[in-house]
């Protein structure tokens, strides 16, 4: 195994991409960024092994991959283009330096496909993996948040929800073969950063689902102190996705509005706002003070065991 | 012990400061700065419990408080001035509320001194307790970096260096009582912001001593591809220093050389620059393609067994 700075070395020329937004990369106690008028915007996100990963699940360029595109949604979520990013490292006395470069180049794939160079770092010893990706990008309109959400807006969705986690649940359950493309979605989702550009004109808050639509969206209620109003019939899901739930013993709902990890955005506009076919419609936000239902289609209220993930309380 | 959320939202109010550098804080996807024409720095820095620190030689309170000066002193070596922060931690599952919040308070009591406020963030679950900081900095000079030592150049240092090592091994030996001075250097160390601001127009080459002097100073020389020769008895010691340090059984000058965690700036400049005070001249430049030397008062090579910690080499 090497040692720390013949990693660093390694990780760097692994790295090394050139970029007018960069003076200085990788490599010096700071990176230095290019002078730019716009609002700058930041974010961090770590992904710990055992919590939000396991290595029998993903190989180790799609878990650099995945990690690293968690971090930009939460740009997306802002209606912010990504500039650079930041990783930093725990890795345990036993991961090998090969496990290690094949994390960098699946970062890599995602910094390049996102136009964000990874351009600083850190290193460190630790008994258990994480990686911390700090990301900073820029806007020049106003950021779009969580707490712009009126009564009489309607809820949107940008694609589907569910079909991570149900991914994840076919690898726990050794059912990979069966729902590829869902494992797919798990292990490679994306950020919505094209649609969030667009939405920081026509939305009036968003969010990015990380942990649950349920979840999320009450975030937004509460910033934006109003009620939601889910119609369950709304929510997009096709037979394929609906069939194999089922054949895994949940019920495809559910795991629609409570499984995370989609990284898709929910909005709210007004309704007359030409959302541009950037999402479905799925409710509405009413008077309140913070809470999400969800209806079906008779009005009547449907209620979830949890609304998602959340650290210290879910097993 | 309080959920995710609860305690995002008590972290929240501990840490809200006023702030015309932030447009949006905590709370969102995302933080949002205002607009700044300077050149940004970005530095992430990592402190694991075990490696770092251990929670049985320093209160939570100044486990906080030191992270997040280790990750501000990567911007005094820049020679930036701080402007926000991020902090990224992951906690067991039994790390209590109360623990979280003293190092909260630790880490606002840092921000608030060196007036860099914690703009966003992020909380895990894991094995291990971990403290991930992302600082943000800004100049208007140009940075101060670690490739432009020439040779000719004198070397120096601000302060003195082995007094954090000392007060560590202090009290690995329970001798805290004795050695409470160098204890406080371990646990409250400083960052030398207004140093590097001062250094920025004056330095050629610099860089914070986070792993040991001698370390520190060769990845000065690989990236300035010079070699440097530390005069020994140019290093300030003073007697209650090298006593103590005897009395453990630690050479004194070995651990100035080689102990980390001062964060000092190390710095070149040419010989005839009016360094005004800023530190003591301890060596020099010369040719060479790297290396660091260190000679006795008869020009006689001096070597160490270690130069400094790395993480993957050092037990």
């Amino acid at each position: 195994m090497s040692d720390e700075f013949s990693r660093i070395e390694e990780i760097k020329r692994r790295l090394l991409t050139d970029s007018n937004e960069v003076q200085i990369t990788i490599g010096d106690d700071g990176a230095v960024l290019t002078p730019s008028d716009a609002s700058q915007i930041l974010s961090v996100d770590a992904q710990v092994e055992g919590i939000h990963f396991c290595r029998d699940f993903a190989t180790w360029n799609d878990i650099g991959y995945r990690s690293f595109v968690a971090a930009l949604s939460d740009l997306a979520a802002m209606g912010a283009q990504p500039r650079v990013a930041l990783v930093s490292l725990i890795l345990p006395i036993e991961f090998a330096d090969n496990d290690l470069y094949c994390l960098i180049d699946g970062i890599s794939e995602a910094a390049t496909a996102y136009r964000s160079p990874v351009v600083g770092g850190n290193l460190s010893a630790g008994a258990q993996m994480s990686i911390t990706t700090t990301v900073i990008g820029q806007s020049r309109k106003e950021a779009l948040t969580r707490n712009g959400a009126r009564p009489g807006d309607a809820i949107y969705l940008t694609g589907r929800v569910g079909r991570a986690a149900l991914g994840l649940r076919c690898l726990q359950n050794d059912k990979e073969a069966r729902g590829i493309d869902f494992v797919h979605c798990w292990r490679r989702p994306r950020a919505r950063i094209a649609e969030g550009l667009k939405l920081a004109r026509l939305a009036s808050a968003a969010i990015d689902i990380s942990d649950g639509l349920l979840q999320d969206l009450s975030h937004v209620c509460r910033a934006s102190n109003v009620n939601a109003e889910i119609n369950s019939d709304a929510i997009p899901l096709d037979e394929t996705y609906c069939d194999l739930a089922k054949e895994l013993g949940h019920y495809p709902l559910a795991l629609a509005l409570t499984g995370g990890e989609d990284y898709e955005l929910l909005f709210t506009a007004p309704r007359d706002t030409p959302i541009e076919g950037l999402g479905t419609r799925i409710g509405r936000i009413v008077e309140g003070t913070g809470k999400v239902v969800v209806l079906d289609e008779r009005k009547r209220v449907l209620t979830f065991k949890n609304a998602g993930y959340r650290h210290w309380q879910n097993k």
